[in-house]
């Protein structure tokens, strides 16, 4: 009776702090959208500002609609490895100075590369954004590449993919899974790219890829900070407004997957592995491509069933059964197409694999069968609606929204409105998202063994053409 | 005591027929490399001749140097497609009727697309070369192709695509199979193309992919039969020496496969399957991919591991231990890059597919640490010699084997010297091919269950983005 008391009254509290929740990020979120606002320039770059006058700084990005699941075939990696030489010359500023210059004006700068688009972006006083202003629209067509820069650069990337790949066992599973999950889509294909095709990007490739897609019209620009929208459009017209655009940019038309048909599983033995790891990846839509509602249903489901130590994988495997040292699940929703779900967990000493997976599949099993709670569901609420608000303080969080959010084709409206949706979630939707999407003929499953350091060396055979 | 006579003497006798085989076939082969001869027009286009006067038939055979695994991204199934396409009309010859005119003339003909080739081909009184000739000429640059007919045509090749692979288990295993094993590579996208994307392939769509690549200069052509050099240079001038060349005709630069480390595994269970199936494919070099002698090592273990009743498999699964109904396997080294050696076997009712893949296990691996006996390898070579001659004294077959040599690039005298390779493989070239090539990290294992009419339908769901 006690234990039912406290459990009722802590769902009370749960539903009240939500309540609180809900109307402080509606307020949040109604000041959001008054605030986040969006212009065009006539040669097509879109512009977003999100004002916070709270300190004189500003983050200046600049989003280009094009990742490495855009490359031609045969090119992997050249979408990051343009991202790297975006740090060398143009005419006015001489190799390896940008970020030297960046760093000059009491600021900071960084790029990053996914498979559906490419940003550049610095944090840096508000006084300071005309001048970086200035040198992104620079770059953004006057690149000059030096072969002998170009070459230097690519063995620092063979390094980055040596590092972050051939040494990781995990990644080297994961790549392998998303290899074989993906029959067609170049999300296949690694960001980083196939060593043996970074091997042999040229400087042709990497300006064939930048006069292809580097161009106003295919950019978005954000500027969240100490900035009104009437500055940050003046700015963008003098730097940005004078670039002329590109006839060449076209929508996007990736390839589509065939049906998936085949549970696959991928198994790898490596003797620099630590522990042994179970993953699976499940194919499933992404925000752009799921129907209304499915990926706000997904993210509830997985946030239940994988989301951290409450979540259902971790106190049916970690806690109850102890058969894992760490188990959880997550929904990647945010691509330009259907992506994935992923599921995990790392075994503890001695125990079989096979255990692990039947322990993971009785928990997917039973939430296909017989939903969540309602207790559940408004916890899953309250978790996400919370992380939207605090990461809604923060200027460069706040950039990396909205820019994500457009570069994929979604509008500001409509990412102003998901915790809303979320609110909204049903526990039927969940559970028929769970029966849609947690189906094994729509997945891969990976196994990571460590071996014995002394059994044979699992070197890899290259299929390269004699 | 009796047994092992019998065996001695059954040895000998083996050994001679080879003896006499070979000495038969040098022959053959120094006949047919005095006989096959190769001409190029000034146009680029390539041919060859086989005189064969027997009869008063030809063969004419047309290759083109273009497959399915040449094709753009997102256009599966366009190779083939167009191949299709290619009996529509030209200027001079209306749609339809190509065949029916080569019917009318007396002779039969067809065409195929693969990953690596498109050929066209004839058979016919010797009389009518010269107007087969005009016609396959008149379809290499002129090909008129309307709306209408293109539309009508892709709904035949998607009715094809039902019926050979969507109502056939065993075809979609195998379709799933390979689009897991290739992570790079077009092999792993099926030749008749991805249903979504042949749905979507239009006109524009076959007349590029024409244009990019059907011309002299990169076609083959192929005539065996009762003619000389001679005569099929003097008729080749005639009708396709008038040609324009395409300047846009380049050496084909396929994409490489990454390093293969992980085994993989597909699962079909399916209720329209009669029988469960197990199937593994391991990644190869080919002819062409291959260090010298090496693909010549694969024919010879495949032959002894998995070619019909006298094989290892067979006996060990089928006759001996009894858990199949059939087993086998294959090497396919004829690509222009690394394709496949498969293995396979049918279970019989009521064994496990786990005690199948382990009686399989057990013969590679011992072909892997002991290699291959003597007699196996006399009569593997025996064997191959045989079916050599055998396939010598066929017009057609004679005119597939070289078109399908050059056109992967290799040459008259390397075709010709095969037998003469074949028989020089040693015991220990074998053994080494095994244990390179039968490798677990570079194989996917596909098993087709059949399940309960009643069990819920397979049905994919489409990866499409809504």
């Amino acid at each position: 009776m006690r234990r039912l008391a406290l459990r009722f009254h802590l769902q009370l509290l749960v539903a009240t702090l939500m309540l609180a929740l809900i109307q402080q990020t509606q307020a949040a979120n109604s000041q959001a959208m008054a605030k986040a606002q969006q212009f065009t320039l006539p040669n097509g770059l879109v512009g977003v500002v999100i004002p916070d006058n709270r300190a004189p700084v500003v983050t200046h990005m600049v989003w280009y609609r094009i990742g490495a699941a855009d490359e031609p075939v045969g090119k992997s990696g050249i979408a990051h490895f343009l991202e790297h030489l975006m740090f060398k010359a143009t005419k006015k500023i001489p190799a390896g100075e940008f970020s030297k210059i960046v760093s000059r004006l009491g600021g900071n700068d960084n790029a990053f590369t996914s498979h559906d688009a490419t940003a550049y972006f610095q944090r840096i006083a508000k006084s300071r954004l005309s001048q970086v202003m200035s040198m992104e629209a620079d770059r953004m067509v006057n690149l000059q590449l030096a072969e002998k820069e170009v070459l230097t650069e690519r063995d620092v990337i063979l390094e980055e993919r040596r590092s972050r790949v051939e040494n990781s066992p995990s990644a080297i599973l994961d790549e392998q899974m998303s290899a074989a999950l993906y029959r067609n889509h170049h999300y296949g294909i690694p960001v980083i790219g196939w060593e043996h095709e970074i091997a042999s990007l040229s400087r042709k490739d990497a300006l064939d890829f930048y006069k292809a897609y580097y161009a106003p019209n295919n950019a978005i620009l954000v500027v969240s900070g100490d900035v009104t929208v009437e500055e940050v459009k003046k700015l963008a017209e003098e730097h940005y407004g004078k670039l002329k655009p590109s006839a060449a940019i076209k929508a996007r038309d990736r390839v589509k997957e065939p049906p998936m048909r085949t549970p696959l599983k991928v198994e790898l033995k490596d003797q620099r592995a630590g522990k042994p790891m179970w993953s699976r990846h499940y194919y499933a839509p992404s925000y752009v491509t799921a129907k209304p509602g499915e990926a706000e249903a997904l993210d509830i489901l997985m946030k239940i069933v994988g989301g951290g130590p409450t979540s259902r994988l971790y106190k049916k495997l970690v806690m109850d059964a102890q058969v894992a040292s760490s188990a959880g699940g997550y929904y990647g929703g945010s691509g330009l197409d259907s992506t994935k779900i992923g599921v995990y967990a790392v075994p503890n000493d001695g125990v079989e694999m096979d255990k692990v997976e039947a322990a993971i599949d009785a928990v997917l099993a039973e939430v296909k069968e017989k939903g969540v709670t309602p207790g559940e569901l408004e916890r899953a609420k309250a978790n996400y609606i919370a992380e939207y608000v605090y990461e809604s303080d923060n200027q460069s969080t706040l950039a990396r929204r909205y820019g994500w959010g457009l570069v994929v084709g979604r509008t500001i409206p409509d990412i102003d409105a998901w915790p809303d949706r979320i609110s909204k979630v049903t526990p039927e939707e969940v559970q028929k998202a769970a029966a849609n999407y947690l189906e094994l003929r729509h997945s891969v499953t990976g196994t990571l063994l460590p071996i014995a350091p002394d059994a044979p060396a699992a070197k890899p055979v290259s299929g390269s053409r004699s």
